[in-house]
């Protein structure tokens, strides 16, 4: 049985859904990002992860962060490019993507349009790590990175 | 830095991802299902929950069972009808679903077209019931819900 009022079905519609807020991407001042929000799609007391979906606009960008927690990241909506540690990679809709723990990684949507992406993560989790203005240095010294950093991607295939 | 070989990126073609496998639904046989596959997409160390890919053919459905652990599914691909509790939903792709624990449910396709769905799971949770004859005949007392166990869904909007 259906043991309390939260409501078992949500429709969708344009990757908006029933009773569920669209939030600012995240609270942290110092964060750079660009052109994101978020939804809480589940967060059920039962269970230990979280599911939400964040959506960066044509041009944004997430924050280059990282933390102890994992990402498990499926592409839900259009395309685009995330660096994860050194790799930068290209996605497209469906893709799957891992971010261990203490890795860098942000992802970037392309300028003709929106990235959408589910990401499950631990409840219990803790705040990313920016880098120091050394650690930025640091990943710059690859060319792909650095390229990826400063939003010069590569052309979709 | 990624600590282990695990990829960090899955390329997805047609419902199917590198380097996972398309599993059989379930291994039971007691159990009643038609046409249904599994793949598990994230089952990360790290976190306490699973992210898994089900796909039912057209003219298939899940099986009819309840546990204590909670489901939280969203409709990838397609469209059709779940039970949860007493209530028939129409589904469309995007569409989130709650199931609380110990409710019976089911998902099944429409006729013309496969229905695929993300489901979040606790890793560790309990084997699912199947409803007794007399649990069953019970559920059966509501016509919509006969209806919907018979296979007879509602013409879709």
């Amino acid at each position: 049985m259906t043991s309390d009022a939260r409501p078992i079905h949500r429709k969708a519609a344009d990757y908006r859904w029933e009773g569920v807020d669209v939030l600012p991407y995240k609270e942290d001042e110092r964060a750079l990002f660009k052109a994101v929000t978020r939804q809480v799609l589940f967060c059920d007391p039962e269970q230990p992860s979280e599911l939400r979906y964040f959506e960066v606009a044509p041009g944004g960008f997430s924050t280059l962060e990282r933390h102890e927690h994992t990402h498990c990241v499926l592409i839900l909506r259009g395309c685009g490019h995330c660096l994860v540690d050194r790799m930068v990679r290209q996605l497209s809709t469906n893709d799957l993507i891992s971010v261990p723990p203490m890795t860098w990684h942000q992802f970037r949507a392309t300028q003709s349009e929106p990235l959408g992406f589910l990401c499950m993560v631990n409840s219990m989790r803790d705040r990313p790590q920016l880098p120091t203005p050394e650690e930025l240095a640091a990943m710059q010294d690859d060319p792909a990175v650095a390229a990826f950093l400063r939003g010069e991607l590569p052309i979709n295939r």
